[in-house]
């Protein structure tokens, strides 16, 4: 049901295989998703835009990893949107009431932290807060 | 810096006085916010989309309100969206905590519950769930 995404500055991420099978799968989306055009997974997102909220991040799905390292999952983000892909509505309490067992707070945008994050930024671009 | 939001069904609602001095705010914005021309408070938002997830309701702004009786806040939505309107990113942990404090769960979207029943409307719009 869910993907699993680690971030990382843009300068520290290298594809050092395959390259060439990458693709971004819809180039009008804010955030490039570079997916293998052999399988179909995503492997990795980009931003491209300078004015973007969380320009210089990328966005790394790890949970094909085999590879022990990766940062632990903090949170589950977006998690109504589960129900558009097909999940049925009457099985969000489990879903919710098992993330929270794991310790993932279950949240239907993204962590406070990071939705306080994009404010700040609206709120400088616009002039309302200093830059 | 928050309002206070009520929801009616469209059909309960009536304006019953100085109804000439109410004009939509933003003929554009999805939710038709009806303002005094008077004094520029904002009175009650309607959705005119019928294909809106919230159409059919309401939205009555009780705040300004001297009488008894409106329903009272279950939850402070879009919390971190205040930070777009000039609060300083460094109060937002007080203000979360005064939020929950009040029994009134701080979201930075809407609540579970609703953002289940919009992705629910949207996965029907869509044919992934049964109309």
């Amino acid at each position: 049901l869910f993907s699993q995404v680690a971030v990382a500055p843009r300068a520290k991420l290298e594809v050092t295989k395959n390259a060439d099978k990458l693709k971004v799968a819809d180039p009008n989306a804010a955030i490039q998703r570079y997916a293998c055009t052999g399988c179909g997974v995503h492997m990795y997102g980009r931003i491209e835009n300078t004015k973007h909220p969380f320009y210089g991040f990328d966005f790394v799905h790890t949970e094909l990893s085999k590879d022990q390292g990766w940062s632990a999952p903090e949170f589950a983000a977006f998690v109504s949107s589960i129900i558009e892909s097909g999940t049925p509505p009457d099985q969000m309490g489990a879903v919710r009431a098992r993330l929270k067992e794991l310790h993932l707070e279950p949240y239907d945008c993204l962590s406070p932290a990071l939705m306080d994050a994009v404010a700040t930024h609206i709120a400088k671009a616009s002039g309302v807060l200093k830059a």
